[in-house]
């Protein structure tokens, strides 16, 4: 290995006390059509309004790049896991509040990205909803294609969903608007000083 | 292609006016030994100091984690090349002045990245010092180790470095101290407004 590890001196920690903000990835997992990236979404301007600074990653803006030659067996939906974990965790060094929106549905990956954080840092939001409400919701009509067979391995449906055992925050979207489960993060946030 | 665009609120537009900068990378490419890292460290203290909010990226942060799959092969160099440029296409979009430091020796990998940003977004600066005097500092004994047949491939002993043909920024670094070189990138800067 003719790699050697640097230390500059402007850390993780000089840019979070710039910025007001603990950095931290809030990571938004559940069935596609459960309200990932719409919740993400309204957090992440809720957040800029409060003075924060966020950045939300989702499959519409890593798929088309940093993961374009990702397909989507389970061999590259777990590499597109890794390396969404991976940029969230040099985001966070960036000082940033890093929010990610992937149905992500194996635990073992989930845990992956946790395990490349500090204490702390990862929180797993689980945007919970009955396959049923998100079929009947089904947004992109992708529920209508993976019952007609045109996409194979879907999630809910020929592919397994691992839910999160004990997430950091649990949001039932079936029963709850976008806006009161974007509240409930933001205030999970304050309570625990991610944002001052 | 089951993706589709999201817009979201929050562009990257709104994040570089709420920090007052105008989000770039700064490409620093050029020889092992001919000053990249040292020189991005001090920019990278200046900008910090000057209020900014920037972000270094370098093989030592990045080759353990997003691309620790990856060899020295010229694909796998050529791969790296591109990741690092999609998170800087990332992190320009979340708002911030991006760093890089790789020799990133052929000239086609440092024009892809151009082309994943905006006109204005891509400065490639060029660190510029004569091999005979990058071998001299050989500050982690690779060029003595490339000379010993121990590592194949070393740009400038047995691979092309192929120098920018235009930089943005030009550095000479056997004439110009690290110091000097990192008041001339911040310079150019604020003479070009990225810098408020």
């Amino acid at each position: 290995m003719n790699v050697v590890w640097h230390t500059h001196a402007i850390t993780k920690q000089t840019r979070a006390e710039r910025l007001g903000q603990t950095p931290c990835v809030l990571w938004f997992t559940g069935l596609s059509g459960a309200g990932k990236s719409t919740i993400a979404g309204k957090v992440e301007q809720r957040l800029f309004e409060a003075g924060a600074l966020s950045y939300l990653l989702d499959g519409d803006n890593v798929r088309h790049g940093l993961c374009g030659d990702l397909g989507f067996s389970d061999a590259d939906r777990e590499e597109n896991i890794r390396r969404v974990g991976e940029v969230g965790r040099l985001m966070v060094d960036a000082g940033l509040i890093v929010l990610t929106a992937f149905i992500s549905p194996f635990r073992s990956d989930r845990e992956g990205v946790r395990a490349l954080l500090e204490g702390g840092e990862f929180l797993e939001v689980f945007v919970d909803a009955p396959l049923d409400v998100c079929e009947g919701r089904d947004p992109k009509g992708l529920y209508r294609k993976a019952r007609a067979g045109e996409i194979p391995h879907f999630t809910g449906i020929d592919s397994d969903y691992q839910a999160p055992e004990s997430p950091e925050i649990h949001l039932d979207t079936a029963r709850h608007t976008a806006d009161e489960c974007a509240d409930r993060v933001v205030a999970h946030l304050r309570e625990r000083a991610y944002l001052r």
